[in-house]
């Protein structure tokens, strides 16, 4: 049997094959060379799988699809302060190549316009860089979110250098303002490098995974950035990524995402996975025009935005039962799903409302697929307050699902199998890894 | 024992009491004299439980907060199409009364700046409304989005009416450029009595809820508005929400939300809950000082921001083995946990990657708590290629998790109760409702 | 003998009349309806004579050619701190019905745009007025420097009202600003008015003669408003006058102006003339199309371009003569021409190179034909030190161009008539009517 | 006896002297260190007379000064067309250093912004000048207006040259439209050595008066610039010399004018004089505080507001009366003053009103002391019908005021002495320098 995944990507496509409308970028040589029917489009998951149809291994510049990701570096070597003193994260509804400066301080609105990105460039890395560190430091930074050694395309490199007027105004601009502190024209030369680093289709929906997958690499494992960064990363990337036609990508498409000139596309769904496109044709505002299209499609299709809202889940709480009687009176609450905060709230009313006099509660979640940090205090607050209140409170939790059970502050958790919790043999599939 | 959430508002409320920096609305006597003490949160869930602490049955005027409902009732009453071609849906940037519309068109940016929201309110209801009319569907919305019948301050809407310069300003220019097509006048006045609905932080949370639920009121069980909508809704609400600030809200909070001039703020987090606030000094922005500060708490506290990644799931497959041999060999996938496009990705492949080449494959459900719609096809296209394939497919479903198992095109399914599919016991708290 | 001024006029509406570019103003029947055909020059001088050609009778609504005029109104009713409080000077470099306002306080750039002229026309008149005596304030103002009785057109007036969403909104605006005190419906009512006065081109032309005047009319002798008044109009219609084109207009024609969508065009040239052209189709601006040509035409082919460099004038030092000797040894300056302050200059110059040893010293000021306050000022300021040197000073001035020889402060002037003065006969054609 | 200018003069400096509002301009050490009491104030006359009072010898650098001359020779040596290409005329309304390019074009609003200067720099001399030829054409094109020669300051120059950030960023912005073709560095480069170029507020006022005098140095007699030049410089200056304040300028002063950041200030009185002061400390706009107080007094002074109204002249027809009877009859108009189009009106008015039956006409034009081209060429066509009616028309023109008095096309004149004109005997200090 073929998977459907990429039936489906060959499917789609097919679909957005016919429409050749755009042009490729023509302000250098190279770009406008490129061959315009290339064509790719790659899902990679949050465990590394990679699915792809048609031009997936072709090579091109990422241009400012590194944007989000040089981002993510300068927040993580410079800390947020340091970063959002120079660079706001306000949508700009202004064209990629607009300066867009506040008017007082001269800060770039956000990082995805090129103002923002200039100056993120020269905040990766530690604060004395050279320059050719820095540079180092970024693609070495890039590889890392793709999970291979990335090289510059030199070529690409040195025609878009000679073409950076635009850039270089950008930046002697920051400079005046005191935003970039360094040379303007080293740090436009950084900049282009970081630009031309050359990608495939697949190596962009690898890095758009390892932001999907909380800045791990699905594949090396490598932690590339830590979590609080990617959620600044997707954020920014959610409301800006798609310059002026933000609030038509947001509506339409809702998959946080960044473009570049050349014809890539990328898109990262928060827990769920990576998608990277190819099409060199660009549209008015500087967008592959068959990526857009096959990113509505994806959407649509695949219930991928952000704001849709997930289905009404079965209920976390399974069961909730009192065996036997007396002194030995325990009260079971087996819990089921994916636990967060509304989850956590449904368990805590649930047990308020029962308002149990049995002597020992005990609550199971061996069917609970995931939990979150809010929703595991709750639970270990509950049991607190349980435990002042009398009972003897027990965890069922073969997979270690809230791994350091301890309440605090007078509560108490006695970590049981699920044999002694409620006489009943359930079927698990695996052992449980601890007993009390 | 008393339930942790309430107890968490009640800390959270005194965390914020003692900011009193910020003014109340000033522009006209009614909103200046509010009590600018009052304080209250309260969540309310997607199943209909409402936590709240403070003032939480005060009554305030809705204002702005109610723009995203009038724009929900105008796409549901007038279509997506009609709605788009009169408001944009793109950030401005700008203050909320700003007048923000298009150069060329004159259509405004977005629903959520007064612009926007004077359109949105003509275009609520049928076509042929009068004023009267048009003022009693807006209300009869906001009141089933409520779950409850809410009414008009008359006298903030008469002190509103004499102070509306700018509203008939912007309403007469947008009228200038046959945006508006009906007597600005009659317009601005039918928008200031939807400003002038009274609220309480109860009312508003339950509104929110019905957005978290995907437009339906968690207590009168009301389809007020469908689930399209609502996503369009919070997209609006995401990146437009907060007026200029709605970069910093989006990075730091991450809550679609909107806020009212007398003090009130709402956000929706899809699938779980509606939280309200409401404190009525505002900030330079016109948001609610304390309600800004909670909600960044809310955020941090509970990892309730749209782009946090959620914790990496336990596998979708729990297990994957063969039963019984020759010709009787039966391939049993168990799955489990809220399965959408990732999780039954990783599904197709677990299949693809087996190979199976037992006659009889079963796909058991009986552990899955939700599943989207694209998994569900994609199950079923699964289903399909194995009858084709050869196999005969049995799926354990006690719970009509997929409702109509008709893959189509060939494909065949049979549904079956679980002792059958593997003969074993699975201590299933409820019974299976269908057999094959 | 025909005047050459009428040929020349005619010959240069020959030359454009072909030009049949541009439309009429659609924007009410009433103007859309207007004969696109017609066709006037009209030039006024200073003394009250006109020249025209065309259709130099037909009526049309005077427009934003009320502008300049009204806002010479509020200048001497109001004063100008109070108007310049509310109306700026500054060219907005924005098309006429732009909002234009500054950001801070509301204030319309200037008088030219709608928003400054809505403003203007509540200033005019006394502080109380009712509308409708605003009205007639204005209408009567607007009649004085025409010099005739004119009247409102009340068919176009009613289809402007019915028109007027943008004033609407603007007046709107203005009053929440508090730029606006009184009712801004009533305000937009009573501009519409003021715009919808009909005139002729022969209106129009003694109009801006008035301007050119002094503002004074050159027909009827009033003095519609003071000298003060019409320089600041006049600064006005030069810099903001044409509104986004107003540096084409100021390089390329270089004449106050103010057009009128109806299709008039006026222009006055400081103590030369008033000029005045109707054709109804306009250019995207809004002006005239052939109305522009012609001024380019009239400023090219007569030099009346306010930046032109008057050609150098004869040395106003006609003769510098020493009569007589000994105690009777005279100088005698003879002066000649216009003086200004350049002027003055050179004949103060001119005394004190001479140094003068000569008991008496004469200034003949028969030949002047003109002299302004500081050449005056300058010329008595060299009598008194020349009297503190010990000279007896004489002036003949049988014109009285020096009307209260006055030096004051220790010097002395004794009047004599031209024959005293040098003991020549000077072939006056009028006598001296002045003897000391 | 003492002048009264530089009394004058002086006066104003003591009243603005105790002004020490302000600060120099900081931007760099060496302006930041300027004594920032100096102060000068120079008048220049149109025949090159030059009084002045305070610091006229202390030299300073002439920064943005240099804009309306380098213009100037932008003009001359390119022509107007390439230069309108490629930078407008029209007032911004920003400060100085604003980009403001136009949005499609990229061409710079005006040439006394930046963007405006650095394009104007790089369109001096002939097309392929190397920059240092070029900086040499600007230097000496800048000596030809002061009429010595002036050096640059290289010390000012290296500094501002490493603050130039701006400056790049604008010419790297004109690079990319394509505005500049030529390497912004070397551009800027040059535009910084155009700045550094150092002044007196004597040359300042040389330079000025210039421009007063239809663009010859008053001095030297070179003709620098021609005089359609000069009214293209100082319409732009009138419009956009004092940037944002452009209006209030217009409006309060009323003198085409350009500021320096180093403290000096000009401005040109076509056909009076130039004017220049010197004071280091700026106001807000980046105007100097002293050196605007003392031209609104010489503006209020003096009259020498461009767009006050001239005091009416005296009657340009001095007398008109028949000599002579029957066939010897002669009709003599004596003329007198300066005659431009509004005067040529009046006299061609007089002649047509005489309807002369006389066989002879004499225009006698001796105590006429200016008459432009346009007057001129009317009084020919006078002549001409007069000529064609059948009139015998003599000129007496002792001082050869119409050059070539030849109307063509039908018309003959005689010139004559004033002896034979009237039989009268009029009491000329110069004789006749030609008889027919």
């Amino acid at each position: 049997m073929r998977s459907v995944v990429p039936d489906y990507l060959t499917d789609v496509l097919g679909d957005v094959e016919s429409d050749t409308s755009g042009e490729p970028a023509g302000y250098i040589p190279e770009l406008a060379a490129a061959d315009p029917e290339r064509l790719a489009a790659v899902f990679a998951t949050v465990d590394g799988t990679l699915h792809g149809a048609g031009d997936v291994d072709a090579a091109f510049t990422i241009q400012s699809i590194s944007k989000p990701f040089v981002y993510a570096m300068a927040l993580s070597d410079r800390g947020f302060d340091r970063v959002l003193a120079q660079v706001g994260v306000e949508p700009s509804g202004e064209a990629f190549n607009e300066i867009s400066l506040e008017s007082e301080t001269g800060r770039p609105r956000n990082p995805m316009i090129n103002a923002g990105a200039i100056t993120t460039h020269s905040l990766a890395g530690a604060e004395n860089l050279t320059p050719v560190e820095r540079v180092d430091r970024v693609v070495q930074g890039l590889s890392a979110f793709a999970g291979r050694q990335l090289t510059v395309d030199e070529t690409v490199c040195a025609s878009e250098m000679e073409n950076a007027h635009r850039n270089l105004a950008i930046a002697h601009m920051l400079r005046s303002h005191g935003i970039l502190t360094e040379d303007p024209r080293a740090v436009v030369d950084g900049y282009i490098r970081q630009c031309s680093v050359l990608v495939t289709a697949r190596d962009l929906a690898m890095m758009a995974a390892t932001l999907a997958n909380r800045g791990m690499n699905p594949l090396s494992n490598e932690q590339v950035v830590d979590g609080s960064v990617v959620r600044q990363v997707l954020s920014v990337m959610a409301t800006c990524g798609m310059y002026d036609a933000a609030g038509d990508w947001a509506t339409q498409v809702g998959i946080p995402a960044k473009s570049g000139v050349a014809g890539g596309l990328i898109g990262a769904l928060p827990g769920q996975l990576g998608i990277a496109t190819f099409s060199p044709r660009l549209d008015r505002h500087g967008n592959s025009v068959r990526g857009v299209s096959l990113f509505e499609r994806f959407s649509s299709d695949m219930g991928l935005h952000v704001m849709e809202v997930p289905p009404a889940a079965r209920a976390v709480v399974r069961s909730n039962r009192v065996r036997g009687g007396g002194a030995d009176a325990t009260r079971v609450l087996r819990l089921q799903g994916g636990i967060r905060f509304a989850g956590a709230e449904r368990i805590v009313r649930e047990l308020v409302e029962s308002a149990p006099s049995e002597p020992r509660v005990v609550l199971d979640v061996s069917l609970v697929h995931s939990i979150d940090d809010v929703a595991r205090r709750m639970l270990l607050e509950v049991a607190r307050r349980l435990t002042l209140d009398g009972h003897e409170v027990y965890l069922v939790d073969p997979e270690m699902m809230i791994p350091d059970p301890d309440p605090g502050d007078g509560g108490r958790i006695t970590v049981i199998d699920v044999a002694r919790a409620d006489g009943a043999t359930d079927n698990h599939d695996r052992q449980p890894e601890r007993t009390p």
